[in-house]
Parts: structure tokens; sequence; C-alpha cells
């Protein structure tokens, strides 16, 4: 076996996940077949179920990426920010993708207790974020005190999943920034 | 051909809708095969789409009737109400087999207008209960008054579609009486 050096590696792995991405949201998770993933990365199916083990696992690691990257965004713009952007998004090929194959998932979710764990270990990131910022705000003064945040962030997270339906199933959303705004507004302090 | 009367047709109607009610809760969309859906009717498939033209047409046809009991609902009770029903019997089989199936239409919305078009109107009659009762009650004085009543239905169907989401992934939703209080009282008149 060839010795491969550890920035290779790693650039190999990034170059996959790429791919697996670009192929998840063209086709979403049924459609992406071995066949269209060799295609779209651009490598071999033995090179490239050798960095992961199987098609869970590198869906499961997109979904890892974009939970780091949204956590993020979460921890300083806030979750409501997230969902102002897949708004202005929405119509870009690859965001509509994402938000099929996060549909799709819902159905596995159901029926694959240790697919849904996994999934569930990648939401706690942003979980966790959404919680701590609204501590932040609510002790910067910017929050309504009469609910725990514990309620506020669950208020939110209902919010957003209707919204990835919504932007999903492409409904017409004519008046979404205002109903982004009664959102927002609804987990601040009373002006 | 044998003369069936115009009552008998209509009963036999019934009976294969809750029998095909039953199979779609019980094995989602796609698991609803049509030699399931005859064993829980109890009726051949020449019987049962005799009276139905197809899969699609009987599931269409569950969601007609189901959107006119919610219709109802919604104009006596109005959404949120639906929504704390819909907390209160998640845990009954029938409706996570029927939220189940919410979720797996989804797929079909976003890859077939035809279908796409035949659900939209089954949901009209919902938008329309929707926004009749939200009229009244800002008539009645029990609204706020500074965002038209377009924006508040949306905001309401945005929870709602929500809460489908978290109820067919069986999220844990501990504190989710209090959230919906707070969809409740963000569209209502300050107090």
């Amino acid at each position: 076996m060839p010795r491969v050096s550890p920035e290779r590696l790693n650039s190999r792995r990034r170059e996959i996940l790429a791919g697996a991405r670009a192929c998840f949201a063209r086709h979403g998770y049924e459609g992406a077949t071995v066949k269209r993933l060799e295609e779209e990365i651009g490598l071999s199916r033995g090179a490239i179920f050798h960095h992961f083990k199987d098609k869970d696992s590198l869906f499961l690691a997109v979904a890892e990426d974009d939970a780091i990257q949204m956590a993020d965004t979460v921890a300083r713009h806030g979750l409501v920010q997230v969902m102002r952007d897949l708004v202005d998004d929405a119509d870009r090929p690859e965001i509509t993708g994402w938000l099929g194959s996060q549909l799709e998932v819902s159905r596995r979710l159901r029926t694959d207790a240790d697919f849904a764990k996994a999934w569930e270990d990648r939401k706690q990131a942003i979980a966790t974020a959404t919680r701590d910022r609204l501590r932040r705000q609510r002790d910067a003064g910017n929050l309504r005190t009469d609910l725990p945040v514990e309620v506020l962030a669950e208020f939110l997270e209902l919010a957003y999943d209707g919204l990835i339906t919504h932007l999903a199933m492409g409904s017409p959303a004519a008046d979404i920034t205002a109903v982004l705004d009664m959102v927002e507004t609804a987990v601040r302090r009373p002006a």
C-alpha cells in the first residue's frame, strides 16, 4: 500500500464530499446511485468507499459538514438569519436539491433507528448553538424573559422545520419575509 | 350489470375509503401495495378500482376527506386548535401513520406536477377556512391589526408544517404546549 500523507488524505476526503454533496442535491438521496456518485465525484466506487463506509456514511458526512457550518451561522447571527438566508437562496439549484434531500431523509428517520441516532448527533451542534445564542441575547436584554430559553428555542426550531417543508415543496411564500419578522419579534423583548 | 342504488354506491365508497385510510396509516404511501389495500378493505382490486381510478385517486380521496374535516375544525376552532389536537393524539397509531404519509407525499409533490395540483386543490379549503376565521377574529377585536390577515395566516401555516415534521419524526417536544401558546399569542391583539 503506498504511503499517503495526512494532508493528501484530507484533501481527497474533501473532494469526495464536495462531489457527493452535488450529487445528492441533483438527484436526491434515493436518486444518488453509486454509479452517479462515481461520475459526479470522478473516482471509482473503490476509491470512494475506501474513505467512507457506504452511501449512508457519505450522506451523514455531508450532513455533518452542513451542521458545522449552520451551527457557526447560528452562533454568530441566530437561527432566524439562517432562515432568511435560505429564503434568499431558495431558487439556487444546489439549495433546492439540498432542501429536497432533507425531506427525503425524513422517511429514513422514522424507520431506521441507527440512522436517526446518527442524524440526531449531527443536529445536536445546531441545537446547542441556538440555545447558547438565545442565552447571550437574553443576558444582553434583547429577549422576552417571561418564557424559558428552551421554549423560545423550540419555537424557532418549529418555524425552521416549517420553512424547510415550505421551501422544499416550492410553496409560494409571498409574505415569507413578513412571516420571519413575526417569528423574530415573537422571541424578542416587547418594544 | 346489476342496478345499485346511489345510497349503496355511496356506502361502498365510504367503506373503501375507511379501509384505504387504515392501510395508508399502517404502511405509508409506498408501503400500501394493491395487495395490502385489498386485504385491509376486504374487496378485490377490481371492486376497489371500479370506484377509484388508481392508488393515487384513492390516496387523494382520503386526503380530500381529511381536508374537509380539518377545514371544519379550522372554521370552528382555528388552526392552532388543530395543532393542539394533533399533539394530543400524536401517539395514536392511526395518527402516527397519517403523519408519516403526509411526509411521504412531499417527495411526490416536488416531482409530479399533476399530483401537486390535485393536492393543492385539497388544501385550498383549509387555507380559505383559516383566512375566513382570522378575519372574523380580527373583526371581533381578538387579533393584532398591525399586520395583514394574509401574513398571520402564512405564519400559522408555517407553524403547522413545522409541527407535522416534528410529530412525524417523533421528535421529543417537551414544551410543545408552551410553543403553541407562543404561536397563538403571536397573532393575537397584545393584552
